[in-house]
């Protein structure tokens, strides 16, 4: 083995991000330290889908990725380490939300694409063994924090364009913070669809895209992500 | 070792059970054996805890249990067998949803229970141990779901209750099939909350409570959940 790693086999970037996939064609032209990255990222995956993470070994990754294990220990420390950058690495893509036109298309393209994304096996193995790995690492945990909180950050453009189109209120003026509670309007669109895959084990489909995407847009119309709370509450039955 | 269950430390049906954690008091009065399957899953709840499932052996619950490894294998076959009996306990409660007198308050009082209930160090680390497992053992997603569709079959009663009172239209007499999907929107008063917890790793409190209620009741009141589907997509912008 040497330090050059082997050919991915089938996994790219386009396959292994956490959902909402990446577009295809975004895997970055790298030399040699992106390919024994990305090689070790595929090892990574590979392991948790087969062993999960307390099964992961040096041993394993290296195996797998052809990286010399000394040079996985010296560059990544350990397994955390090379967990939390198989997230890291997933994190940079080219991805950017639906743009469609409306807030209502946007939502729910974005909540379709969630719905296809766990329709390819390898996408939705790489996320549940990523989401899984969380449970027992710590470092895990923080990089999948930081994965979607920088993915979700992507989709308030969604929310930023809707109110630029008047379809949202922009409340900037008359009440003090933030205008709307972009992070949680979006965040609503995906939180039903994961609820059932990973909590209540529960199938997903298109028409329970639509309706996360509707349930999302409905309570947004409705401010409940608008400046000063949720009117909706409290103001009787 | 015996047949006989030692004494539970500590856990008690009300700590253990998944959220929403069930009231206080609705331990069920057993004899010898409802002791000992009682005391296999504190034991399970505690190897799962302390060592995922990859790690918790029958020896391991063995020993935490006080029953014997013949008796272990005896009446629950496996690992597996254990993890999904103590599911299956989890949801021998006698918890049924708020009921505040109005659908907004039964929803902001469900989502408050949930996020309340993982304020209690005990109850986050069992239901987090049993999310946790469902990733590594099909029977124990088998058992998690089959948790869950019973729990929120009994959260249906809110809707029912709601629709009772003219909050929700009923809408049986004019659309064929359900008049409302309570399932669907009882699920998205417990999902972002449960996405946060265990999927982007993000803290909840009450506040997000409010707002994910006031999310549901929204989308209930724009029609999101009646038959029909969503009337708030594809109506323009």
């Amino acid at each position: 083995m040497s330090d050059e790693a082997t050919p991915a086999t089938r996994a790219t970037e386009a396959t292994t991000a956490p959902a909402p996939a990446p577009s295809p064609g975004t895997r970055r032209p790298g030399g040699r330290t992106a390919r024994t990255r990305a090689a070790v990222r595929d090892a990574v995956l590979a392991g948790l889908t087969e062993h999960g993470y307390p099964g992961l070994t040096v041993e394993y990754v290296a195996e797998h990725s052809g990286v010399h294990k000394t040079t996985l220990y010296r560059r990544w420390g350990d397994i955390e380490g090379m967990v939390a950058d198989a997230l890291d690495l997933a994190g940079e893509d080219s991805w950017v939300p639906p743009d469609t036109g409306s807030l209502d298309g946007d939502l729910r393209a974005l909540a379709r694409e969630v719905v296809e994304s766990f329709n390819d096996p390898a996408v939705s193995a790489s996320v549940s063994a990523m989401i899984a790995a969380a449970f027992q690492s710590e470092r895990a945990a923080i990089a999948l924090r930081a994965y979607y909180t920088e993915r979700f950050a992507r989709c308030e453009t969604i929310v930023e364009r809707a109110v630029a189109r008047g379809e949202l209120p922009d409340r900037a003026d008359s009440a003090p913070g933030p205008a709307t509670d972009a992070g949680g309007l979006v965040r609503s669109v995906s939180a039903p669809l994961f609820f059932r895959l990973f909590i209540t084990r529960e199938p997903v489909d298109a028409a329970l895209a639509d309706q996360s995407a509707a349930t999302a847009l409905a309570a947004a119309r409705a401010g409940v992500f608008s400046a000063g709370g949720a009117p909706a509450l409290g103001d009787g039955s």
